[in-house]
């Protein structure tokens, strides 16, 4: 039988120890679990890369510990907009979704664009009217309500957090309260048939506003997968990533350069986004069955779970 | 003195001689002219590449025979909803814009996310609002209709095209009327200090509808730009030029591959993009002074003026 790998993040950033309550951590990590454990059950039943991607994501979106469906944080007017995106290893099919309200998952709702329609990219209002003629789950404001979220954006409110303006320091909703933090969930996955395929879903930045847009929905930059290279889910600060096409870099690099999946994703994570200040972080695989999970961040949230034994998750460097 | 180069284009498509009269060639010819001598202005007066790409897209958008700015067609509501992008390779700063509604110049609202906020997209009304923040001219819905774009449109009404199912024949606005037309506008630069830069502009698809967003405002896909590279705009099939992450695959092919400007565009015109059904082209500058202009279409308008005299608009292949 063919080998298959599954894995997760639940975002980049200065996630440090310290910080952290032993019942806390353990939540993380039983999120995390729950979520390797829905991709996983579908890709041991020689199901494909893309639903085990898409099941991976939607458990992550789920569940409140993440930024991304239900633990979405709070824009500027205080209610959710979210992104997400999925890529088809095996025929360069993409879907992608941006700045989407009450949509339970969006990461099904870029699958849904990437098959039931002709296009890859949709967004706003007609993006959830799309979602919505595709009889796709929404949920009310409520859904997405969480105390400490809500905590996060009021810190937020009453500071001029981030301001429009180059020359002014920037306070972004990651350098307030409890450490810089890009919140976002992905999952990258092989299947029994040497199928790959990458999916990332996230609810943005704090207090956000003017319709900003990250690397997650963003096919190339969030996320890009393709049989003959690798499939890549990134997790980290928005803008550099989408100046450095990030995920696609890493394929290019192995395609045209011959380097190994490890090798790539250690060149733009550790050499190409830190010269432009990009911290976070990628997790990859390729049709070898090679898995890595890379970040020049503090820590990442990250699992993985391969049909030869490896198991992992892990929050810190 | 160092060269300097400017290459424009205002879509590629099935634009074939026998559908055009004279009066309606001379017209497209003296746009593009006017177009490349608003760039060319700037850089010969030592002014930078990314002040003549953006000059240049300028006069594109405010001329009403190319789908961007005063021109762009109308979607599925009757309204007009652009997208545009900017990249300064010098710097990797880039800009983007999406589903902006009522903004004269959609290149200079990219030009003054890249310049004056700390982020590298916004979309729909929250970028509307950063422009109005900004004091951009914006226009009435007026100034965007024209007899011709309208009857396009009400074509397309009638038809139902645009049909969101694979398995339905897709009518695209391209496809009807007067033939496929990848309607964008674009423009690539190198200076006299060696930077060269990108811009691309566009009104959409003709009844387009779920705020369905094409390659112009993807920075990698539509848009790329880099001094170690090159700089590149593209025009064509929206869905297919982002799932080969076209532009910033030139870049990569030149950087990891070792390949020309005109080789890597070649092979990602004429091979990659129509393995995918990709049809369309790009234009190309490299900090060398090279300069390209492909399509795998019937034509591309295109203009190109060089400090070394070199000067050519053209049409048909």
């Amino acid at each position: 039988m063919n080998t298959f790998t599954l894995a997760i993040h639940g975002g980049a950033g200065t996630i440090l120890r310290a910080d952290m309550t032993a019942e806390k951590e353990a939540g993380y990590r039983h999120a995390l679990d729950t979520a390797l454990l829905a991709g996983y059950t579908i890709l041991e039943k020689g199901g494909s890369s893309i639903q085990a991607v898409q099941a991976a994501v939607m458990a992550l979106e789920d569940d409140i510990h993440f930024n991304a469906g239900k633990g979405s944080v709070f824009g500027k007017d205080g209610r959710h907009e979210m992104d997400a995106s999925i890529m088809d290893g095996s025929n360069l099919m993409a879907g992608a979704v941006a700045a989407v309200r009450n949509i339970r998952n969006p990461v099904e709702l870029a699958y849904t664009i990437m098959t039931k329609s002709p296009h890859v990219m949709l967004i706003g209002q007609g993006a959830k009217e799309f979602a919505l003629q595709q009889g796709l789950a929404t949920e009310p404001d409520e859904y997405f309500f969480s105390a400490f979220r809500y905590e996060q954006w009021k810190q937020m409110q009453g500071s001029d957090a981030i301001a429009l303006d180059h020359n002014v320091k920037v306070t972004t909703p990651e350098t307030s309260g409890d450490g810089k933090k890009y919140g976002t969930v992905g999952a990258v996955a092989l299947d029994i048939h040497g199928n790959i395929a990458a999916a990332t879903s996230t609810g943005g930045m704090t207090n956000k506003q003017f319709g900003r847009v990250g690397d997650s929905p963003i096919i190339g930059a969030g996320t890009y997968a393709n049989n003959k290279t690798c499939a890549i889910s990134c997790t980290g600060h928005g803008e550099p990533f989408i100046r450095a096409v990030t995920a696609y870099d890493v394929s290019c690099l192995m395609e045209y350069k011959g380097l190994s999946l490890e090798k790539a994703m250690q060149v733009v994570v550790h050499d190409k986004l830190m010269k432009i200040e990009g911290e976070g972080g990628m997790i990859g695989v390729d049709a070898s069955g090679n898995v890595a999970l890379v970040f020049n961040s503090d820590g990442m949230y990250r699992g993985m779970k391969t049909s030869d034994g490896r198991y992992a998750v892990a929050i810190y460097k």
